[in-house]
């Protein structure tokens, strides 16, 4: 009795279930891996706060006390949270709509932001509607990212091409840039080229070179790795050194150093009404990816994550987020790779990043002044076209035109209309895909492979039937959306077999009958009983008998219930002899 | 080849089907008929115009036009169409938020609504939508209809009280008539209960009487339904002849009389926009009334109707209507039972009907001057309580707890809030539930029933099962909401079943695997893969085969997809014999 209430805690507290165990070479593993993961973390945080059209460090604020959260109340043992691209670009275009940037409104509407995605992970956990995040298909994800991915690229040109250009869809960005081209600056733009081009050359290309050049793998990937921060320190150099912010090329400028700020979200109730469906959306897609993520890395190593305790460690960290002055953020896919790869034994890495983290947001902002813009942009370009899959639209449009239908969709509205319709554009129409489906189940007549008692569609076998018995297979759980077209397949059946006298449903696949179906069968049976045909059913599953027994249905139904399509074929056409003997 | 475009045309206009072959004996059953609706439908005309609120004559108007439309268009026989309880409840709700009961802009914002209404209907059958109305399902039309029966009676208390008050919900309906209660008419009352208990009694008691008193059962029929005309008559006598109306007796005061007008909707796009959504709501609970009106009617005579040509049919009467002020119809219940058991043979029985409302308007119109309201309301309230069906309440109860939770919260919303919003939240909650069921779909480990081929339930059934090997059956189509639940079922077993080799995943019930789906199947074979266990599957149906060699799926599945699942256990038992003999 004793363990019980401990195992709970542990369960509400993760970090219980490791932290005892806790030994020195893991120590050493995860401070190696928090080494790694912090040189990576300090520019995508600048690069991802200015995609979310926030101050530089908001960004390194939303890295730091959300990781401790996450160690905390985290089951993945790799996982890495902070700002990632996509929620990035989701919150400049719920709090765009809200407050203008630049302003401090802007700011406590995104810490607003990310207070409410921690409240509605949390309540989603305390509810159990971690569920909720199935109905997010793959095809929508997958469109959903592709397309922002699209997106963050192209409103990230305008740094690379240092013009003033805005807008939240494809055609107003590329209007924008357009517009915008003839105020191009050529120092802005050879800086934003060749840091892009830099870091696709070193993501690509600099380990294999480094491992001929003989280097220890693990070494080879911790340069390749450090790309970005070389990309880093040689723009800064080249701008003080040869004077471009006087050439016009725009810098990070003034960052506040200093502790992260305890700050307070606003109560304002308007405010938190126009937040609460990005928050929302935020806090689904924001799950979904790191839940995918946690899964996959937690596989590699036979380890289990927790769906429910992550969706309250998510919201821990957002809330952590937003009273230390930070925005929404989740797990990454990149950083968490890194963070596995470099051997991150348990979450206490996190925690040794976050320490980094405060490090670097201390001392090194100075530093960054000088940063180019199109530098951060470049790294924002680099990395979020790696998420952009066009070979998965290719096999979505292969394997099924209705996946593929709503992969399409949620593409071309994120890209046309927004992320937040493209996500809800995306998930109405699979779901509505899926109950049209359902509401035309596929139904077939079957009949006697010969010498067995097996029975299949006519349409594909050669197979015995009896003109006097219709037997009718349906590959669907039969509910109000799908009585009638039974009905009507029934009704249709019937008027073009004048020997008929008989009908039997097989219903293997009949996963249950709802009220509404429970109706149209005691339709169809008295319709045919006027009609003079029997109606049978047969490989009723068991569920299925339990609830048509609650029912009055069995006090009605003058047809027989048989085990299998088998046995009710042998026994109609038995008695079918004998009425034609009667009659005969 | 000169018969296909004739059939066409037939089948766009019904009446040429019929029409050519109308007989005399016909001709004879449509008049006897129509003369039984007319005098059933005048009242019934009066009444609903002043459930919808509007002026008595519009519900006359509504009553001619749209029938000649019907006849024209629909392919029941027997449906008599025209101004319903239900349907007037929903337009005084929409209307009554756009415009001020009793002024101009309500008469035209309730044409607007019948011509909308028709439009959507219209369209609904050019784009063969009319399998939308499959998603209101069976408790959720009987919940609504009830709760709509309940406000409507409601509602009609205060004019059998003689008192004024107002309301949209069973609260504050309530809550009108006891804040006006002193107000009491003690005449208007009398006239009320008695007209009300007289109808309860014609209804219930009349027909059985004059049966027992031997007149012919026609003709017994015949009177017991001209029991409102009865109660028209004494009541307006009784008003004259007592002077009532200086005793505060309210009465329906001067209608105007003479043709139908001609009239024009609105265009105003603010309008349109405002009544749309009642429209769609109003089109689909109509068309469910009355598609499940002619389709009972039409069974009991071996006929067929056809429901997308009756979207037409509705949509034409709708317009009808608009065109001569009328408001939106659709075919009624109590008055299609009435025209068909008065023996109606074809839809001529509706023209000749709607010329009898037509006589009606233009001479009967002064005699109902004197008639009181409470009349009209008892008719009402006779009317709508033959809608209340608690009995099919319990019935769901006892069926299936979701089916009656979609009934419940139908039938609570349209009391508390109103009714689209309860037609709305019951539509959106069933689907809900059928979502939620399918995301988390039953599955069975299962085992060979000794002696046979079959595998059956390991917790239903006694049967053979072999450590080395989990057969595991999914009931339910495999898809983005339940992909993952399937992941969780399969992980769970492996951990717990150390000897496991090969995991074999039986598929009867399996319909489709969508794109979500077989990702999830890729991502379990691969993980069973890396623990060493392999992964299979069994009564793979033929277009769920189909599909899957579409993808890619088969060039990276190493398992094996068995026919049986007989054949699976059989075979993998032999390898494993094999493997066991050659590692022995």
């Amino acid at each position: 009795m004793k363990a019980r209430p401990l195992k709970r805690i542990t369960s509400l507290l993760p970090i219980l279930g490791w932290a005892p165990a806790y030994t020195k070479t893991d120590a050493q593993s995860d401070l190696v891996a928090a080494v790694i993961v912090t040189i990576m973390l300090v520019p995508q945080s600048l690069a991802y706060a200015m995609l979310a059209g926030l101050p530089p460090q908001v960004g390194l604020y939303a890295s730091i006390l959300p990781l401790i959260a996450y160690a905390v109340f985290g089951t993945s043992r790799a996982l890495a949270v902070g700002p990632v691209a996509v929620v990035s670009l989701m919150t400049a275009a719920a709090v765009g709509q809200v407050a203008a940037p630049g302003s401090a409104e802007y700011i406590t509407a995104a810490i607003t932001l990310a207070f409410l995605s921690g409240i509605v992970l949390v309540v989603m956990s305390v509810l159990r509607l971690g569920f909720l995040a199935n109905f997010l298909s793959h095809p929508v994800i997958s469109g959903f990212i592709t397309a922002s991915g699209i997106l963050i690229a192209t409103s990230q040109l305008k740094h690379i091409l240092g013009i003033s250009a805005d807008g939240d869809t494809l055609p107003h960005l590329l209007g924008g840039i357009y517009a915008g081209i003839g105020g191009l600056n050529p120092f802005t733009l050879a800086i934003g080229v060749a840091a892009t081009a830099f870091l696709f050359w070193t993501r690509k290309h600099l380990k294999p070179l480094l491992l001929a050049w003989g280097l220890p793998a693990r070494m080879a990937d911790l340069i390749a790795k450090a790309g970005p921060v070389a990309a880093i320190v040689v723009s800064i150099l080249a701008v003080i050194g040869f004077g471009l912010v006087d050439k016009g090329v725009r810098i990070v400028g003034e960052i506040s150093a200093g502790l992260p700020p305890f700050a307070l979200p606003s109560f304002d109730p308007g405010l938190w009404q126009q937040l609460l469906l990005p928050a929302v959306l935020i806090s689904l897609v924001g799950f979904v990816e790191s839940v995918s993520v946690a899964q996959t890395l937690a596989a590699k190593r036979r380890q289990r994550i927790v769906p429910n305790q992550e969706l309250t460690a998510l919201g821990a960290s957002n809330i952590a987020s937003a009273l230390s002055g930070g925005y929404p953020v989740t797990g990454g896919f990149a950083r968490s790779v890194v963070n596995f790869d470099a051997g991150a034994e348990t979450p206490l890495a996190g925690v040794f990043t976050a320490m980094g983290i405060l490090a670097a947001t201390l001392c090194l902002t100075p530093l960054f002044r000088f940063l180019p813009q199109a530098v951060l942009a470049a790294t924002i370009i680099v990395a979020v076209l790696s998420l952009v899959d066009f070979a998965a639209i290719r096999r979505t449009w292969a394997y099924s035109k209705a996946d593929f239908a709503a992969m399409a969709v949620t593409i071309l509205t994120v890209l046309l209309v927004g992320v937040e319709a493209g996500i809800t554009a995306g998930v109405s129409l699979s779901l509505a895909l899926f109950l049209w489906r359902t509401s035309r189940p596929h139904m077939a007549i079957v009949g006697q492979v010969p010498g067995t008692e097996h029975f299949r569609n006519i349409d594909r076998h050669d197979v015995i039937t009896d003109p006097r018995i219709l037997s009718i297979r349906v590959d669907e759980s039969l509910y109000f959306a799908n009585a009638r077209a039974l009905e009507d397949a029934i009704y249709d059946r019937i008027a073009d077999q004048p020997e008929l006298r008989h009908v039997v449903l097989m219903c293997p696949a009949v996963n249950t009958i709802d009220a509404s179906a429970l109706e149209s069968l005691e339709a169809i049976a008295h319709r045919l009983a006027s009609a003079g045909i029997g109606f049978h059913l047969s490989e009723v599953k068991g569920p299925v008998t339990d609830a048509l027994k609650r029912s009055d249905f069995m006090e009605h139904f003058k047809g027989r219930i048989f085990l299998s399509q088998f046995e009710a074929v042998t026994t109609l056409t038995g008695m079918q002899h004998q009425d034609d003997a009667a009659t005969g």
